[in-house]
């Protein structure tokens, strides 16, 4: 399988997915200023693995740091290098989470080694950061790998295709492997159930206007050996209607105590088609997407992004100069539309409100 | 208004489509070679206006025609003139209807004139060729301006927004002026409005994967004076959410006799989101593409176009190499879930079998 994000034991080896869908290649990381610009660049993206990515960013910054031997020159060295790859990419809350996390271990490391000469301090220091980079990249694929347990029992539930033998999902985006260390959420339960031997033909929406399911999606089923159809977002009611769709998968951005769902444009639409053609609608969210201060997905603020990205973003100007655009990222799914939220700790049915608030108390 | 073809006298004259929607030039075409060439390019593009083309190209090659003056040689030119033509756009049912028409126009003002010496029954029917098409492009105005008029009523009814004034719509696809000689069918309903003193605001869908929406719709309706903002067909759920939508109008390439509807691809999601928000779906039809041979939707073959207009159309490749897209060009959108079908001769409701009848028979 694709691994987005792997430790050489000495850099750090990404997937460059600025090269993608037409050329597999990875780069190697070696420093902070390296991994700025692959977070920055896009050759690392989605939320999972911008975080895991950002905390290797921060050991490599001190791995190979001396200075003057002094536990404050070195935490003066972390601190820089925790604020420099925060301005990576400026709204992604696992980066933030991610980097304040190795602050943290940072700090509990020192404490546990303040009887240590301070140049062994900061060897220990050092090692602790390196463990918890680890840690979270395990934790990555332990938390993606629960949601494919989960989910691939509601796909087994489905059934397949008399005639293929295939269970037919449908997806929006990417939320697979390329978007977290491997498993990815929403197409966890795929790979999961593939594992297991079944077998199953996705279809994925291109998901204008950034392409995310022809070019990411597509690519990483390709890339995994999972049968892929690309269809442009406006043909998934064809599609559904003739009955080539089991399920739908996506993942989500943020889920609201209610089981409102935020998640990339367009969500929304393939909802509402797979209520109207009767087909179950299932979201994979991590319990960190989980956002119980939020009372409804109304509270859920949608980032909106330059028109340009709908007129220009495809190496063709497509639209009129100066004509209006309206591009919000996102959009939020009301949750009588969601048929189940599947999470690393189990899934969740309506009414939400009860088994959400049980689920992130697990 | 913008118009996509007029005769000046001695030439055609047609707003260049292949440079939408960033240029506004014309091109003057003086002989059936530019004509078919015009054509085969998406000069210009949507089946009553390459009709009317066509007839134009017709006349062109004989315009001049000298020959031996004798009628023999004439009509082989023209015959000629007309199977080549033919080739222009081998699957458009318009090109073939005018061209048709063309040749039986020649043929009766051949008996006509029978009596005439041979070079001036040349003449009668040069002048009964040009004439009919000067008929056709009238008809064309005639019909889309009653389409037009009727429709306008039934956006009247749905009511302004409060605070704007403005009547909002979302339409899929391009049935605008530029599918036509002038006002289009989707579309005229709001020029006609306009007109009238209306207000009104456009979503246009964008439409992949050949972008008519954004690039022909919105350049149109941007030159004709009419507020519009482009949208990924992904977003029109997010809109019609919102409350920015009163009503849904989209063109049809062929009404079945059960009120089924083919057009582009993605107009069968947007009525399905349509009716889930209880808005009204309203199709454009002129009665010449009400088909009563077929009994229903299902019978209406979709062409399926090469994959690589999804994953190359743009400039850059946007899916993996050799991976599965599948391309349907249409789709039927059944009639449940249309509202009012206008066409030139009223507005048909359901249950559309009756309806649909007289209208053809009127």
């Amino acid at each position: 399988m694709l691994q987005t994000i792997e430790w050489t034991g000495g850099a750090v080896r990404l997937l460059d997915q600025t090269k993608l869908p037409t050329e597999t290649t990875y780069v190697e990381i070696t420093d902070e200023k390296h991994m700025h610009d692959a977070i920055r660049r896009l050759v690392v993206r989605g939320a999972p693995a911008i975080g895991v990515a950002a905390a290797f960013g921060v050991y490599l910054a001190v791995k190979d740091f001396r200075g003057d031997g002094t536990l404050l020159a070195f935490t003066s060295r972390l601190n820089e290098a925790c604020d420099y790859l925060a301005t990576s990419r400026p709204t992604a809350v696992n980066l933030f989470w991610a980097i304040d996390r190795m602050r943290r271990a940072a700090r509990d490391a020192g404490r546990d080694s303040r009887n240590a000469e301070e140049p062994l301090a900061v060897d220990l220091i050092k090692a602790r950061l390196l463990s918890v980079c680890k840690e979270m990249l395990e934790e990555d694929n332990r938390v993606c790998r629960a949601i494919g347990e989960h989910g691939v029992k509601l796909l087994e539930e489905l059934g397949a295709d008399a005639k293929s033998g295939e269970v037919n999902v449908l997806t929006h985006c990417n939320a697979g492997g390329l978007a977290t260390v491997r498993y990815g959420t929403a197409l966890a339960p795929i790979y999961v159930g593939a594992e297991k031997g079944m077998k199953f033909h996705v279809y994925a929406d291109e998901t204008r206007p950034l392409l995310q399911g022809s070019r990411i999606t597509a690519y990483e089923l390709k890339q995994n050996g999972i049968p892929v159809t690309v269809i442009c977002d406006s043909m998934a009611a064809t599609v559904m209607g003739q009955g080539k769709v089991r399920a739908v998968l996506v993942g989500t951005d943020r889920v609201a105590a209610n089981g409102d769902v935020a998640n990339k444009i367009g969500t929304f639409g393939v909802a509402v088609l797979a209520k109207h053609f009767g087909i179950p609608f299932i979201v994979a969210a991590p319990t960190s997407s989980i956002d119980l201060s939020l009372k409804t997905g109304a509270e859920i603020p949608i980032e909106q992004r330059d028109g340009r990205e709908v007129s220009e973003g495809l190496g063709k100007v497509t639209a009129p100069p100066d004509v209006d655009i309206y591009n919000p990222a996102f959009d939020v799914t009301p949750a009588d539309l969601v048929t189940a939220i599947v999470t690393e700790k189990g899934v969740v049915r309506p009414p939400y409100g009860a088994g959400l608030r049980t689920v992130c108390r697990r």
